[in-house]
């Protein structure tokens, strides 16, 4: 289906082969999930990295079919694109891919919406092409060594369309992300910023805030309530960055939250008010087991 | 050797009988170590638990030798008592064996210290045969079901002496704790505290206020990094108050230095500092990395 066309439609459109650019630990995952799930008769998938490194451990691996260092002429042969890079260069492949190869649909995994969406949205022909998600799957490890092809298994993946998708585009790409196993969620992208600032950005700087506190005298004793607690703090800080840096309203209204909250939470232990702190501490608990019980074990 | 001792003497006293006074995760979990790592020419344990059904599990599932509901009686039949209740119950139940079973030498599994060796050394017969202890393992999951042999296996065990021991007492009661496969730590009670304030208690309540602040709507979408900050919040919360009201004063002066540091990153973030941001998420990476690797995985 990879011809111009001025005014797209998706809606007879099938995937026959997918560029990944990004072969990180998403990229790789999504790699694998494709090819485990189709078989032999299945699509064929280009992996497209910067680094020759990486693109020689993906091919010996069997993670893609073959490889490139050029996103363009990656997309040129594909009918569906996955941008799987930091989150502060989604939104420019877009628009450039969209320019030079006019036929193809595009999705992306980044963990910010908002901001993205509407830099593509300025680009009507970028716009008619692109199926903005988010699949919530990961963890502190990175790289295309973790790669897995179950990771998205019963995961939440977050379609946020932006309303300037070309006929047919969402449920292509609604089809291809069923196809890794994940749960599909649709939300607007501004309404997933401001929930993921909350269930994930906030999360994480309070991870680090934590970590960072640790005395090296007591390096030796930490526990698991430590480890847990502190495990995303060890995730890549470039990455983080550029989260924080997309969705910086939405995180700055939620530390702003957990610094009153946090205050509150002083008063109470100050003036030892047991009441409302064991009513605090119930709450969390079961806030923390309404959470979906095929999650808690990964 | 339990015999009355005016001016007790461990030196050259042996272990043949424990009684564990409470049949929790802890409680539990040293009982089944101390039958699994002396076999059948080992320790005898007596079980003491208030619940009827709590009694009955653990003598159907041969976690102890006998059980009786009366802290006393089963003091009185032991040369070490270990006690394994709430933070808040553990100074009584040692004054008030040590006056009833003069003979026996006791530890404890606290996860805090200072409090409770200093509301002992208010009695001397007391302190002279308690030697205080803190295990640092367990989880959320709190319960003789979730009990285990080897849960202590290469986990930090802090002795934190009051310096009115008996002879022989410490080096007894370290001894025990080896046998459990614990690494020992020494520290004096207050820096315990102080320590664990930060390692372990301000953790617990940063976890429970951020899982406090997910709304209904974003539970279906949590990945694991939410599900890992969060899952310390899932521990009880009646141990939890009594633990927070031990330990106070040192919980408050890391609540609030926490506070400061919060103020400084929402700073960051809203001026859009990307290097302050990256610097802050770096040392977080190395300090979590640092953590012992033989913690990592449990």
């Amino acid at each position: 289906m990879n011809t111009p066309a001025p005014h797209a439609d998706f809606s007879d459109a099938s995937i026959g082969t997918i560029a990944v650019v990004g072969l990180g630990l998403l990229g790789g995952s999504v790699a694998k999930a494709v090819r485990e799930n189709t078989g032999d008769a299945g699509i064929r998938v280009i992996g497209c990295a910067r680094r020759e490194e990486t693109r020689q451990n993906a091919i010996e691996n069997r993670v893609v079919d073959t490889v490139t260092a050029d996103p363009v002429e990656a997309a040129s042969q594909a009918d569906l694109v996955l941008i799987a890079t930091p989150v502060d260069r989604i939104a420019n492949y877009v628009i450039e891919i969209a320019k030079q190869c006019p036929g193809v649909l595009m999705t992306d995994v980044g963990s910010t919406k908002f901001q993205i969406v509407e830099a593509v949205n300025r680009v009507p022909e970028a716009a008619a092409r692109f199926v903005a998600a988010h699949p919530i799957a990961g963890s502190e490890k990175t790289g295309l060594d973790h790669a897995c092809g179950n990771l998205f298994r019963d995961k939440p993946i977050v379609i946020t369309e932006s309303g300037h998708e070309a006929p047919g585009a969402v449920d292509i790409v609604t089809q291809f992300w069923e196809s890794t196993g994940g749960r599909i969620v649709h939300l607007s992208p501004r309404r997933h910023d401001d929930l993921l600032a909350i269930s994930s950005h906030m999360p994480h700087l309070m991870s680090s805030l934590v970590a960072n506190q640790l005395p090296a005298e007591a390096i030796p004793m930490v526990g698991t309530g430590w480890l847990d607690t502190t495990r995303i703090a060890a995730g890549d800080e470039g990455m983080w960055t550029a989260i924080v840096s997309e969705n910086r309203e939405a995180i700055l209204d939620t530390l702003e939250q957990t610094a009153v909250r946090l205050a509150d939470l002083i008063h109470i232990v100050r003036t030892g008010d047991a009441p409302s702190l064991t009513k605090f501490l119930r709450d969390a608990r079961e806030k923390r087991e309404s959470a979906p019980s095929t999650q808690t074990d990964v």
